[in-house]
């Protein structure tokens, strides 16, 4: 059984972090009485520091009595993940992300955390880890994971930060939907485009799209479909 | 002996297939008696096939009695290289070009051909390839490489399509700025951001900046620096 939040970005435009989910998230801790969350930092945006980052979340959370703890200050982080009753991965670089959890063998656990039962909120990075892998990650590949493997907790990938072309643009370099194509020409696995203030709402076999945006679904060698808040993702695979 | 146009792009907007280096290429075509060029379709923009990716740079080439061979089309393609009076790698998607190259073995003759003196024509992705690595690509990781690592025929990297961040955006996600001051958190080359429009002519130890463009270059830990056309970007390792 799943319980998660899958969402494009942490932040949305002219608003806090985490501020447009937050009503979303306490309802379901409250839901699941949890009172404490598990972080996992290793995204590191801007190169922010494990400690920073996690205090970053706390700082949101503080208020409604959630006790968040980085994995990075647990010594035994696969039991860690086990016994948790939420867990969050945040945004950042996902090659930096995915190679971190790969070489603290990780990746497993999480999957075995979440199909457990244990809440899961991603963003952004966080969210890309949630698909088979991290081939549709916009960002730079700055250091190289030993695999582009993923949880698969979801059965298709997703892209974050999805953008639409720009009308009259003139610059040369590919679109976000030209490079979804290119996945697909290597690749069978449906990529969602989540725009900024989209997410997935996940409880047990409903994969529930949040938010005030359509999604936009690639399927190879289809037309990409537009998709309305309420759309079950479960029905791609 | 390095003899090189290095492009951000391979086209500008409102104009032809290399149209906009056409002039240079064939100056440096006359001024080294090439006839002959070597092409590596691997980046396959769009997913082109190699034989029509290399179809479309013959068409460019022809009225100048350029003969175009695609590198796929020939078995021994190591001896190809060190044969080879002018290599010209096309633009795509970095990943699948660099997961090839390190496939068939040719990333080191590639390097071993452009100091020995082969001409050498990059665009886009067949820029990427001459840095030191590829991980200041724009391109989404479709495919996982085997390593990284490229030719390393600069002793730097590029990034092509540099774009400046858009003022009064309101996407959260990263600028391309952000994006490759991420990558100094984990690397200490230079990176140089290449407008569309602007390549670097090298010849022996000059690396020049030609086109309309300032490029702009980002050192670890410091500002970046905006630099003009007729900079030396040897001066950087």
């Amino acid at each position: 059984m799943r319980n998660m939040i899958v969402a494009s970005t942490s932040t949305i435009h002219d608003s806090g972090y985490l501020q447009y989910i937050l009503k979303d998230l306490l309802a379901a801790f409250k839901e699941n009485n949890i009172t404490n969350l598990l972080f996992i930092p290793y995204a590191r945006p801007g190169g922010i520091t494990h400690d920073d980052y996690t205090q970053k979340v706390h700082h949101v959370l503080q208020p409604y009595d959630i006790k968040v703890t980085g994995i990075h200050t647990i010594e035994n982080k696969e039991e860690a993940l086990m016994q948790a009753t939420a867990i969050f991965t945040g945004g950042g670089n996902t090659f930096q992300l995915v190679k971190t959890l790969h070489e603290l063998e990780l990746m497993t656990p999480l999957r075995q955390a979440i199909f457990s039962g244990a809440f899961y909120l991603g963003t952004s990075a966080g969210s890309n880890i949630c698909g088979l892998n991290m081939r549709t990650t916009n960002d730079m590949p700055v250091v190289q994971p030993a695999s582009f493997k993923t949880t698969g907790v979801l059965g298709y990938n997703i892209n974050p930060h999805y953008l639409d072309p720009v009308d009259g643009s003139t610059h040369m370099g590919e679109t976000r939907e030209q490079r979804i194509k290119e996945f697909h020409l290597y690749n069978t696995i449906p990529v969602v485009g989540l725009r900024e203030g989209s997410y997935l709402r996940v409880k047990n076999d409903q994969e529930i799209l949040h938010g005030p945006h359509t999604a936009r679904v690639f399927l190879k060698d289809q037309e990409p479909l537009e998709v309305k808040t309420g759309y079950n993702f479960a029905q791609l695979v």
